[in-house]
C-alpha cells in the first residue's frame, strides 16, 4: 500500500527563533484532500556521561512549558550547520565542564514524528575529563550525579519525565549491562 | 537556586486544530527577561501490545513532517477531557482491532520539554482479544507483528526511530524481563 501524502501547498504560519509553524494542504491516499499542521525544528543532541563511579551527570533545569523543574541529561539543540556530534561535546561542555570524552553515537530518535521535524541524536560518554563550568549565559542548571541504576529505576518508576532521557539511558544502560 | 521563569505576558500566534502556538515574554531568575516559544498540545497515548507468542503489534504509518513511513507502536491523541486510560483502549481497538485487554500504566514522557507540552502516557496491554479493524477515516496504516526481542534490537541497533516506541519498548522490556 502506498501512504504518501503529498503536498500540494505549504503556507508558514510562524517563522520564530526555535520554532518555525506551517500548515500544509495534503492529498491523502484515497484522493481526498487533508491539512498537516507541524513544527520545524532544527534538531537536538542529548549525551549520556558515564562516570569512572557508575553514575550519569544529570542537569535539573526549568522547562516554561510544564512550569517546573526537570531532570535531563546533558543536550541541546545543534547550531546551523554543526555536525551533530559537534554539538553533543559543545553542549557537554557547557552544561557538565567535561572537556574530552570517549563519545559514542547510539541513535537517533523523533520526538513526536506527527507534528515535529525535531530529530534528537544520542551519545553516551566515557572516559571523562572535567573542567569548569561554562553555562550558556542566561541558562539556569544545577548538575549532579546519580548512579546509573538508580537512574534506571527512577525511569521505571515514573520520577524521570523526559523523553530523551528515559529513551538513552535505557538504551545505554541495555547496551552497558548487555541484557 | 530558584531557577523559576515567571511570565510577564503571553500571546496566542495560532490556534489550530492540533498545535496551537504561544509566545511567552518572561523573567528569568537573574532579573533579565527573554522570550518562550512554545506548543501546547493535548496529550496522547501510546501502547506496547503483547501478544501471547511474545510479539509485539506495530503500526506503520506515514509522517508527513519527516516524508516517510515510520514504524510506531498504536497510539493517538487524547480527545479533549477523555481519560488516557480510554484514549489507550480506543486506539488501540481503532489501529489493531483489540477489543479487550489488560492495559497497564507504565509511565509517561515529555516529548520535547523545552518547546511543547505533549505528554504521551504509555501502557502495556497483555491477554489481547482480537476483533476486526476500524481505523479512523482517512488513516492509512499498516498493521503487523514483531517478536519483542527482535524490535528491542531494531530500536539498539537505530531502526526504529519514534522516540515513544523506543521509550515503551524498551520500558516494557527491562519489565518484563525484570532486568
Amino acid at each position: 500500500m502506498d501512504m504518501t501524502e503529498k503536498k500540494i501547498g505549504s503556507k508558514e504560519i510562524f517563522d520564530g527563533k526555535i520554532l518555525h509553524l506551517f500548515v500544509d494542504d495534503v492529498e491523502l491516499p484515497n484522493g481526498k484532500q487533508s491539512k498537516r499542521e507541524y513544527i520545524r525544528h532544527q534538531g537536538a543532541v542529548c549525551v549520556v556521561p558515564l562516570t569512572e563511579d557508575g553514575n550519569v551527570i544529570v542537569v535539573d533545569q526549568f522547562r516554561y512549558p510544564f512550569g517546573r523543574v526537570v531532570t535531563e541529561i546533558p543536550a541541546g539543540k545543534i547550531d546551523p550547520g554543526e555536525d551533530p556530534r559537534t554539538a553533543a561535546l559543545r553542549e557537554l561542555s557547557e552544561e557538565t565542564g567535561v572537556t574530552d570524552c570517549a563519545l559514542e553515537f547510539i541513535g537517533e530518535f523523533y520526538s513526536s514524528p506527527a507534528i515535529l521535524t525535531e530529530v534528537i541524536y544520542m551519545y553516551t560518554a566515557k572516559n571523562l575529563t572535567r573542567g569548569a563550568l561554562h553555562p550558556d549565559p542566561g541558562e539556569f542548571v544545577e548538575v549532579r550525579e546519580v548512579p546509573l541504576e538508580t537512574l534506571v529505576q527512577d525511569i521505571m518508576d515514573g520520577r524521570i519525565k523526559d523523553a530523551k532521557t528515559q529513551a538513552a539511558v535505557l538504551k545505554a544502560y541495555i547496551k552497558e549491562k548487555r541484557v
